[in-house]
């Protein structure tokens, strides 16, 4: 195991970069079990990825000291009970060793850490009221930090921006295992009765893998819901299924990946018109990237690809440049092109805008830009998605102010001929590099031949 | 969809039988998603349980009003927005007629139903905030209810323990996709490199029914490990695998199954040995099974089972009646023979042992009936797991006390014979009759040789 034994030298360096942006100590916490509805079944543990990121390890009920160069746990033993049920339990010490920490305490040892230290606060409540009580301070929410905190999570997020080897060896692992579990979900397919059985087949193999799925999984034959939660459709010909679903590591690395394909193994002629489309919206993003590129830039090239498409198709009127102006592409591009992709499967959200928007730019109010997630220039070793889409949503393609607005740039007529494409997107991880880019799940066909191929189990 | 046209009649009955029980009126919450690391990923909305059987509905962010035979819905309507990334959701009169309620109002109404009325607390710590803030007044948690809280949760218990058409329905459900699961779980054994191999096939069938898992599914070669949940270990020739994994319907209601098996698909003599006596425990408590039977008795019947087994076998000395009443049994049975099963894994352990514990009765501290869930006469419409097992775990049998208290009548050596079994245990759900049992999960067969048959595929 190459990579736990660098473990105590990666969390070091970590250390270390966040020590030159910051000059107090923080207490980060893992939190703790969410209960489900009885005690004996619990959501599964997911610790913090601030915590993660600096202890390296998925420790349920601790917390560590960072102060400089210096790491402490803190972590109470497991009780003798515990033992009878859940088995033995590696020791403090032990897993202090595995971390490279400088000493290990008890948690009650916690508060005379207390003075003076920063932290970002959790999501789980009952660790928060922790966090509030141990610090003896208010602690904001994590998306509106204050004080020490605030500056803590400028700090933190520009340490995790850009990932180190030991973070893409595991969002490689990420995103390795999700590429087969969407191949098993495309074989799936064509005997599958309900959405549910590919979901079924795709989520089988990262469970398979020992790894956990990074967030809701959306597959569904209505891809216009963007973040459809509901699997009971059925699956019938002429439907598009539109799967996305990431795997994410023990050590809580996430994958994010999408792909659109047709439930008989064919794309109809209109289907792949505009699969096409998205594709190349997706390879002209992709080829784009590099240190020092806008990803602002990024979201409106895909624009102005998806616009110009759509003129070519009929479906819009009018000037590319000019329909992305007037945000006519987000009547069916309506979200960003992508978002950063580490530890959290929109990385860092907990923060609200901080990680995703570089300091002094703010969202847009515009119909085509307010989506965006991601308003930085790319720096080598970041991590983000690419996924364009079309969609045709209801709640905007009847909504009476935006028709009465897009009348004469869409040709309606026209755009009932595509009635059998609700949504399609194509999402893959893309690792900004030196000179360019890779993209990790490029395992995953994207070319509209390919899906289909894998569909039909040939 | 015949069983939604009955559920207005079904929630009608089930708050006429508590209104028999209570005179004041109720205000239940379904609680609300838990955070995981970032806003965008949240577990899985789970209805508190409590809802779920007086609402009929996984309604998230909701309340109900109960008062005599008078139903009220307390919910918010989605927002514009949410379309766009949700979907249309129900109207909240929709909902209120889908569920024969009397009146339905946004949230911002039930504090005018508040003076008077009981609740039970949610694990959910951003919900159990609101109902003291609604009620206005201390709230103490689920497992230890005050006042007017604990004459709910008395006459909830009371109504909850014995299961209606509609119940049964559900769980039936639950059982036959249970079934389904692990068998694929078996028939994946032979070719699994480790444990989260099998799991994945088993989960895997569950979320292709559109089911989810009603607690942390347990599949290990370390059966030993009672709650183990990992699954890591590589599967080796001579290894039994334990998997206990249980599918919850959409409406919240759960199968609990075990079963234990060679992952080369053919026992050891030593392994059939103890298997056999685990099965013959299983199958003795089961045909014991009817209303007015203690449920005690069964765990004892069971411990003898075990005991004057394992007599037979040469590993204990002695009367299987004295190795029980001097809690022999529970070096190798330490846990109890089962629990309630219903909404909840172990139904209504949210509540303590108000559910499981007969008025009057509480926990024994004796080894060998400390970990008894359940200690009240069964009645007809009781819903019970039955789950003997056999363990040599290493926190028993290397703890000093236990082994210098035990020394003459184990025998060590013999016993060293069985190395090649760690754990076994044979859990089915068991419907209490008017006459005798029915066991949900029957599908599912337990002898030897059946089971070597599913692993090898034959």
């Amino acid at each position: 195991m190459e990579i736990h034994n660098s473990l105590p030298t990666t969390l070091r360096l970590r250390r270390q970069r966040l020590a030159q942006k910051i000059a107090f100590p923080v207490i980060l916490w893992s939190g703790s079990s969410s209960s489900r509805n009885c005690p004996i079944s619990s959501f599964p543990f997911r610790a913090s990825s601030h915590f993660l990121y600096f202890a390296g390890l998925p420790l349920k009920n601790a917390a560590i000291f960072l102060d400089g160069d210096r790491l402490e746990l803190f972590m109470d033993e497991a009780s003798a009970e515990s033992a009878l049920w859940h088995g033995e339990m590696p020791k403090r010490e032990d897993i202090a060793q595995r971390i490279g920490a400088d000493a290990a305490f008890p948690l009650s040892e916690l508060p005379a850490r207390a003075t003076g230290a920063a932290t970002i606060a959790l999501q789980n409540p009952t660790t928060y009221q922790q966090q509030t009580k141990i610090l003896n301070r208010a602690v904001a929410p994590s998306y509106t930090p204050e004080g020490i905190d605030r500056d803590l999570a400028h700090a933190i997020t520009s340490v995790r921006l850009c990932h180190d080897t030991e973070a893409i060896s595991e969002l490689r692992q990420a995103a390795a295992v999700t590429i087969e579990a969407h191949k098993a979900g495309m074989a799936a397919t064509k005997t599958a009765k309900e959405e549910a059985a590919v979901r079924g087949a795709i989520e089988g193999v990262i469970i398979a893998h020992n790894l956990t799925c990074a967030y809701t999984s959306i597959v569904t034959v209505h891809g216009e819901v963007l973040h459809n939660g509901q699997y009971h459709h059925p699956l019938q010909p002429g439907d598009l299924l539109l799967a996305d679903v990431g795997a994410e590591t023990a050590m809580g690395w996430a994958a994010d990946v999408t792909r659109t394909f047709p439930t008989t193994g064919e794309f109809s002629s209109t289907q792949r018109e505009l699969y096409d489309l998205v594709l190349a919206a997706h390879d002209t993003c992709i080829d784009r990237i590099r240190p020092q590129v806008e990803y602002r830039d990024l979201h409106l090239l895909a624009a102005e690809v998806i616009a110009q498409g759509l003129v070519d198709l009929g479906i819009l009127r009018g000037q590319a440049a000019d329909l992305v102006a007037t945000d006519a592409h987000a009547l069916f591009f309506p979200h960003g092109i992508g978002h950063l992709l580490g530890l959290d499967v929109h990385d860092m959200e907990d923060l609200g805008d901080l990680a995703g928007y570089q300091e002094g730019r703010t969202r847009s109010d515009r119909f085509g830009l307010g989506f965006l997630r991601l308003d930085r220039p790319l720096q080598e070793g970041m991590l983000v998605t690419i996924e364009p889409g079309f969609y045709q949503v209801p709640a905007i393609l009847q909504d009476s102010e935006l028709r009465s607005k897009y009348q004469d740039v869409v040709n309606w007529d026209k755009l009932a001929q595509f009635s059998d494409v609700r949504g399609i997107r194509i999402e893959d991880d893309v690792l900004v590099t030196a000179t360019g880019a890779e993209v990790l799940t490029a395992g995953l066909p994207t070319d509209a031949q390919a899906i289909e191929r894998l569909v039909n189990g040939i």
